[in-house]
């Protein structure tokens, strides 16, 4: 891959990265002072900088660590300050030879250089925020040969190596790496579910006993591998415990300064207590989700129902449709409001660094995909399977409305008809879990490329409207130059791939590895119900991982390489769901034990407890059981590192030590004088008579106590004739 | 303190640690000899010794350490592998300047001289194990003037001061240091809940709701603020990863040896695999006892059940106490029995550190605890209150035994007369939370002194004896010496003390962790039976912790003092009991609710189990809600480290910084250059002429890209001019 990163550098001219300012609504000379100031601090930290256009009202800065030596420095202080936080083992090599390891490391740190305040050493410069608002995207380029290479070979075998792996993490960074190493667990740890998933579904049928357990006991082996996993990764990538490294965040406003005597620093602080009084709106904020989200979700439900169902009137086969229209328009509305508020509910929990916002953050995400996803299903398992025929007749409701254009007769018959459909519980698993996972495919990967396209279309064509009306008022347009890109012929195709990139989405790895999470949720949850969802998802997952590659390296930006040593909260979140899928299957497989077309007349409210009862705790026991045996075997990272830190150790120890021996031969000669003369017979009056010269010299009684026996060889005489005399005792005694 | 630790090493004749060597069934050449090598490894790593006579069949050797820097260096390595550990933040002085800081730290490392294998550095003595079997205790001296002063300062006062636990982890170690704060912490906390449920008492009597809801949220405040709490002494004890260094333990044997390539060392190991199957063991073991104990629990309970409330025949009175003789003479016995069969599988289950060991036994020993504490008040609570008329018929079989005493008559009225005791669970609950803990107290400090007098009357009559009967056979007793003592008349007050704190019992701390596990789970599990629980604990814990601290000083050989960072699984069992508290307190209000004796007529299997579920997960919400927000707070010793570790932090990235800058100042000429010659108008054919130029002299492409704009003041007015420009043809536009 070496020489190939050499071919991409030259591709790329060499820039790390391209700074996009954009002056669209900035006053002229404020613009160009702010760009002085721009390229000024670029290149007090060392950093070169050239400038082209961008598009009609932005230019671009193209920036690269010319000065090896400033470089160096930057990835020198990186390390220490790893290696002082406990990131790294072993103290960094000097600055002088400080070369980055990996495509990763350089971006990071020259990152780092642009972003990071002046006081601690960088150029300060924040996208989108204070006096860079004029910033609006730093980011590196796309090493198009390595990507579309990777893409081949992706697409050509079934598990990526974890030198693949490697490379994404190289080129994208361990966050991003993390997501695709997970998704590469989680679809080889698929393979097990689906095929006996495949065999419960031929030779079983649905809500299977067999299968639930064995799915439940999947759940936590795969959930506690991938923690161990993890820490294998966060060793192998250098990462472990690198969420102590985080900067504070820039938004964050602290309530008051105190001055920290022991640092001797000024500091804003915010009480402790006061966010957690603000986390406390956390609870109505899932109530507002759960009730706004929960009443479109039931109203539609109920709707689709009486259509379905009950409904016999005209129009039924159109007006089927009329719920999922709603339920497609209402939801994301509603999901867009509800996000807004999380994010807003999440800036005023102020918090202090990034790594916390985005833990918060990712809560809150949950609880809302949590109901969007699940709720659904959750109404059909478990209010409309056992209480349809109580709720129905409510529905009445709806009769109502319809009444005018129906005839009387028409409901009433329906009404009496009425018998639960016992397969709408399948056919909604169904929906979700394979014609969902397709229709979020095409959302993902072939609407952004449509979308993108049509932009660039749409604004090639403005450009050449432009022109046209420029050409007509070509008379008074002689000093300003025309807006087409009049690049240098060598670089025209750069600056157009450049211009291109620069306007990608940024790629967020959160939505991923969001999908990936409610998508495992399903497989707990509800995948009793058919248990072809995992031969659903193996193959979904397959597709996943290549096109989400295929997102990152040509819809998105490419991200800057940030470090990580896990996938975050949303660990939590596979556990939480994986814990929930215990209650709710042991529920259905009940339910619909009792009998099979789960209608409630069988189900006794006890029993349904009862069951969930012990699943869940036997779930808790057999969790505790198996987290407690995986931690005891080691990943090979893991044991690698423990090894070097022990060599470390026993490097320090044994000097020491060397060091004592070393100065015992020294030592003999004093210890001799108190071991000689022993060759006389030891007397108990000699020593008393040495007991009394020795007290009228006048030492104090503890010293004279430790001066009876004059060396080891004294006491060993006097222990043995000890010993010899109180043996004979005993003997005689017997 | 300082002086009063002067004032008793003379007390101690400075002694360090006392060696008590038995030749009890030795040969005697062999014995001799052995105790020459005893005196020699001593004095080969620089501990001065002392022989004295100890009782007949042993020595007593006196240990200190003698020389200085022998002593200095033991303790320079101690902190040099804790700093490399990760236990200390800092790097140790140097070893001229390291002194013992605590008297703690100076037994600990001298324990460790005398107990550490010799290529590790120590003199080898491993108590009574391999060749060291004649070894049976090694052990400090009691410090008995300090001892009495803070007995006495502590029966003066309500609460120990964090002086008073570091008084006690100086003199005792850090584990036992961890008990008493415990214990301290735990009564301070008693406080609140004995306050309430004496008024809940008072007000609302037994099975309240709102004293169950605040019990359990004490529960769970209580063990999160002690997990802080030990965080914060592991700091300020500077014992934070302690259990890292521990070593390897004696007995493990090592199934194969395996060389490591890495390390160049064979070490032996044993297969996690094998280890986790044999651990698969503890199920059937967990089953064994609750059979075990729960057939003798149940059959004594229900004999107590039919005597007291159906048999009516003659000696009713004295009848009833037969199940009580037959419990506590069956379960002392039977948990013997399984605590052996515990050890064995322990032993079996062959662990590699003693830590990890201690982990798995306190796990058993839990079990073993939890079904003889807990299991009759279930049985009264789940089996007798709800199905007592259901199960009393089949009791029957006893009146078989009875039958032939009592007349056919008695006994059918008897039956008719049969009616549920709803007292029973609630005097049950008062036995077990007062009457038991006064016996207890009884058992473990009252008893063990009258004991140890009765044992040394007994020696002392026995050796009067033996003087008598060796004065009757004077005759031919000329050469071997009486085994009366024969002191030096300086020594004689100090060697029987040091003789009598010889023939002590050691002193565990797990016995006194798992005594206040145990009460804390009745607390949890059944105090809203009877609201004054708290109360009695409140008064026990305070005798308690002055019994204890007495205990230690009196009644047992100072404890070695041994590190420790947490009270260990006794944390996991006191969140195992506070969380079944929450099941079990729900249940008991529920059930005692729907009709006040607890009569089984109205309650429903559904509302009870329903209760449960919902109690249990708002009680793990609760948890985790509370955990999290505690876990944001730093306590003092904590924060205190933080700021440490920043200082040290900041100083070393300053100086990398500062070297930076002074770097700088050279670096201005070279920059220079390259930004002179901005002066002239830069115009796009003047750059393209350059490009040009520099193209002739063969630059690659990626070079030229570079080479357009020399320094950075260039780049600027290129960009002004491009954004004056663009900004004008915007203008136009419009």
């Amino acid at each position: 891959m070496a020489s190939s990163a050499q071919v991409s550098a030259e591709q790329n001219n060499h820039v790390d990265y391209v700074i996009q300012y954009s002056f669209a609504g900035t006053d002229i000379t404020q613009a160009t002072q702010q760009f002085e100031t721009l390229l000024r601090s670029l290149s007090e930290v060392g950093l070169q900088s050239e400038v082209r256009q961008g598009d009609e009202e932005s230019l671009l800065v193209f920036v690269r660590a010319a000065k090896k030596h400033r470089l160096k420095r930057a990835i020198y202080q990186s390390r220490i300050r790893d290696w002082l936080h406990g990131v790294r083992n072993s103290e960094p090599e000097p600055e002088e030879s400080a070369e980055p390891q990996t495509e990763g490391e350089r971006l990071r740190v020259i990152y780092h250089m642009i972003t990071v305040p002046k006081d601690a050493g960088g150029a300060g410069i924040t996208m989108k925020h204070g006096e860079w608002k004029n910033v609006t995207a730093i980011f590196p380029l796309h090493d198009q040969e390595a990507n579309k290479q990777c893409m081949r070979a992706f697409n050509s075998k079934t598990f990526l190596s974890s030198e693949d792996i490697d490379y994404i993490r190289d080129a994208f960074g361990e966050s991003v790496g993390f997501y695709f190493s997970f998704l590469q667990c989680y679809f080889r740890f698929l393979l097990f579910p689906a095929a006996f998933g495949f065999s419960c579904w031929l030779l079983l049928g649905s809500f299977s006993i067999i299968y639930t357990v064995v799915n439940a006991l999947w759940c936590i082996i795969f959930i506690e591998y991938w923690k161990r996993q993890e820490e294998d990764l966060s060793c192998r990538w250098q990462t472990k415990g690198v969420s102590a490294v985080r900067e504070r965040r820039r938004e964050f406003k602290p309530e008051k300064e105190v001055y920290d005597q022991s640092t001797g620093e000024t500091r804003g602080t915010f009480p402790t207590v006061k966010r957690t009084c603000r986390q406390l709106l956390q609870v109505p904020f899932a109530v507002l989700v759960t009730v706004a989200l929960g009443l479109i979700i039931a109203t539609c439900f109920a709707i689709e129902i009486f259509i379905s169902e009950v409904y016999n009137g005209p129009l039924k086969t159109y007006l089927v449709i009329i719920p999922t229209i709603l339920l497609s328009a209402l939801i994301p509305t509603m999901s867009a409001v509800l996000m807004s508020v999380a994010t807003r509910l999440n800036d005023y929990e102020n918090y202090e660094t990034q790594a916390a916002y985005d833990v918060a953050m990712t809560q809150k995400i949950f609880v809302i995909n949590f109901i969007t996803s699940y709720l659904p299903v959750f109404l059909t398992a478990f209010v409309y399977v056992p209480f349809a025929s109580l709720i129905v007749p409510y529905l009445d409701v709806f009769h109502l409305t319809v009444r005018p254009f129906v005839s009387k007769e028409h409901a009433t018959t329906a009404r009496t008809d009425f018998s639960i459909d016992p397969d709408r519980l399948r056919k909604q698993v169904i929906y979700f879990t394979v014609t969902a996972q397709a229709i979020n495919f095409a959302m993902e990967t072939i609407v952004p490329i449509l979308k993108q396209r049509l932009m660039r279309e749409y604004k090639a064509y403005n450009r050449r409207k432009q022109a046209q009306a420029g050409a007509g008022e070509q008379s008074d347009e002689k000093r300003a130059p025309p807006v087409t890109f009049n690049d240098h012929k060598d670089e025209t195709e750069f600056l157009k791939r450049v211009r291109n990139e620069a306007e990608l989405e940024d790629y967020d790895v959160t939505d991923d590895l969001r999908e990936m999470c409610i998508q495992f949720g399903y497989l707990a949850l509800f995948s009793t119900t058919w248990p072809l969802v995992p031969v659903s998802f193996l193959v979904n997952n397959w597709i996943e991982l290549r096109s989400d590659f295929f997102k990152i390296c040509i819809e998105c930006k490419r991200p800057t390489p940030q470090r990580a040593d896990t996938i975050g909260p949303w660990l939590d979140s596979l556990g939480f769901l994986s814990w929930t899928g215990s209650i709710t299957s042991s529920a259905l497989v009940y339910m619909f034990h009792v009998r099979p077309n789960g209608a409630p007349t069988a189900i006794t409210g006890w029993a349904l407890l009862l069951t969930i009862f012990f699943s869940e705790h036997l779930y808790l026991m057999v969790r505790y059981a198996v987290s407690a045996t995986l931690s005891k075997m080691d990943p090979p990272n893991v044991r690698q590192e423990r090894t070097d830190c022990y060599l470390l150790r026993k490097k320090y120890l044994d000097s020491t030590i060397a060091a004592r021996s070393s100065d015992d031969e020294e030592e003999q000669p004093t210890v001799q004088p108190d071991e000689t003369g022993d060759g006389s017979e030891i007397t108990r009056k000699s020593l008393e008579e040495d007991a009394r010269r020795w007290s009228r010299h006048g030492t104090d009684s503890a010293e004279r106590f430790w001066m009876r026996q004059r060396g080891w060889r004294e006491s060993a005489q006097v222990g043995s004739s000890m010993i010899q005399a109180l043996s004979l005792h005993e003997k005689k005694r017997q």
